[in-house]
């Protein structure tokens, strides 16, 4: 059997980057003085005119995570990972969240989905003392297949100028510092369901079955119920971090796992030496992985692995930036790169 | 024949108000002291502590206009659509744009679509002074039939707080001063398309015949180009338009047409008093509404019917802004209203 890829799953990253190099010069005629950075950032950065504020903005989706949360009825964890994932982005430029907007569009609205789905946004951005600021919920009959529904979430965040994270920060030699994950967040989950699918034909059985099954590699627990649980927000963590030590930059670890995100947080030239064996990966990864015949390269390339976060921060403020986070990881360091591959593992 | 109505045509109102209604309180929890203004606005409104400066957020999609741009292969016109939609309810709280942020997403990307969709927006961005700040293209295998695709716009625009539109600043008497629609905009399209659907059947044709034909009554153009024509943006006009005459608030004629959207931009207590023959409905409307079977009270409870936006103004500024905006209409005046209807047509 030949090794299951992210595009064998549907989903290839190069017509994503086609698809973008199209739009770029149109993109570009649209900036305005006050928007600062470039494409490629964590979030988008807009400088109000009057003050030393800079607005930070991002969107995003949960993915076919949502697939998975409505064969198995948990609604409530894609409405949190939509918040969480917002605000690690903006998070990822320093920033704190103010408000928050939900799109909310399906064929024929069931009001009490709805309110599970928008009701967990509303309590996760309470918690997070961002404002739910407004929302569409959009009804298309025909547009989504049975009970489908699609979320996107829009999230602005604030940052005084001089707080704001930089890849250009970053130089050899910082430190890097992984926050654990809670599993694949909001990524990768074409894949996770591809790789379902192929585990289950192997023995035999149904997705719904084989998620539904305890394993002993979960302690018991199910791989439907480890694939479910949500996005991890880092803000109090971060907001630690920051109190502590010099953070120069912020990794979040999305879609496009190690070698698609780390180096957002570098400038040109610089790369990552991460040592894989600083923590122990979750084995929600490998059951995966090994049971759906994901090659090692795929997993790093697709998803987490474990580390959520990764923040770039001076050397001399290891220790203490691990004194002030119990969970947190020492993970490797910034170093010299030249081609391609940014990421290196040792 | 029944009379065709929005409900038969798959969309329920009355399910989203209770959607929303399950989820009001959750929402208002994670209220912040720097949001202003209840739901139920335009737009939401987040005033930034420093500054006199209020932020207006707003998201929208373009509903199942997609589906017809999907058809006829003209996918520019809903990228355009829905920065316009954007900027028009922004600038129904008195704010001019600042940036833009799009969430597309597929089943399979298809390159050249997105460029056509996505560089329409950049496009209407950079028209507008706004900036286009960042996106999500979301890639879910298996989500959407076939080569569907479906769009959010997320904008957040600026207003220096004695700038802000209320509808509480109206009273009874100001002139209502409509702006003209370019057609449906953005709204309303699965009841069009039903009536498209209805008329199609009771003709012997297939839905693309019927969209595809010349029709005398749109000068010898075709329904599918009718219904196509790009939501207008109406930002020049109500600049010009402040500029001549004390505005009090505006309503963006959106989904839910002129009941559904005029009192919005008027406090509790008052109403519309509407003269409908202060303008001539376009044909496209009474087209579908005449071979669709819809009836008159449906129409206008969903479609704009020629007018785009509402402006309530001074009534001794009316003359100042007929001068000044040549295409503007006398439709009316502010009225006491008891009961729940509070557009009167007369």
């Amino acid at each position: 059997m030949s090794g299951l890829t992210y595009r064998d799953a549907g989903v290839d990253i190069t017509r994503a980057e086609d698809a973008l190099s199209r739009i770029r010069e149109r993109v570009a005629r649209s900036k305005r003085p006050e928007v600062i950075g470039g494409i490629g950032g964590f979030a988008g950065l807009f400088r109000l005119a009057e003050t030393d504020t800079v607005l930070v903005a991002t969107t995003d989706g949960v993915g076919t995570k949502l697939e998975l949360a409505r064969e198995l009825d948990r609604h409530e964890a894609v409405g949190t990972d939509l918040v969480h994932h917002c605000v690690n982005d903006a998070l990822s430029m320093g920033a704190e969240p103010l408000f928050f907007l939900d799109y909310f569009s399906c064929s024929r609205l069931d009001p009490e989905v709805f309110e599970r789905v928008v009701g967990a946004m509303a309590d996760a951005c309470a918690a997070h003392g961002c404002a739910l600021l407004g929302g569409e919920t959009a009804e298309m009959p025909g547009m989504y297949q049975g009970d489908a529904y699609d979320l996107a979430g829009f999230l602005v965040g604030a940052v005084a100028r001089d707080r704001l994270l930089d890849p250009l920060n970053a130089s050899e030699g910082d430190a890097l510092v992984g926050l654990p994950s809670s599993g694949l967040h909001t990524n990768g989950y074409s894949l996770a369901r591809a790789a379902c699918d192929r585990a289950a034909a192997r023995a035999g059985s149904t997705r719904a079955d084989y998620l539904a099954a305890a394993r002993p590699e979960l302690r018991g627990g199910t791989l439907g119920d480890a694939l479910l649980v949500p996005h991890l927000s880092y803000l109090a963590a971060v907001r630690t971090l920051r109190g502590v030590a010099r953070v120069r930059s912020i990794a979040h670890l999305t879609g496009g796992g190690w070698e698609g995100n780390l180096p957002r947080a570098l400038p040109a030239g610089l790369g990552a030496a991460v040592d894989r064996s600083a923590w122990s990966v979750p084995p929600v990864f490998a059951l995966l992985g090994e049971e759906g015949g994901v090659p090692q390269e795929e997993r790093w390339n697709t998803w987490n692995m474990g580390i959520g976060l990764v923040a770039v921060i001076a050397a001399d403020d290891l220790h203490a930036a691990l004194r002030a986070l119990p969970d947190a990881i020492a993970i490797g360091r910034v170093e010299n790169a030249q081609g391609t591959t940014r990421v290196r593992y040792v």
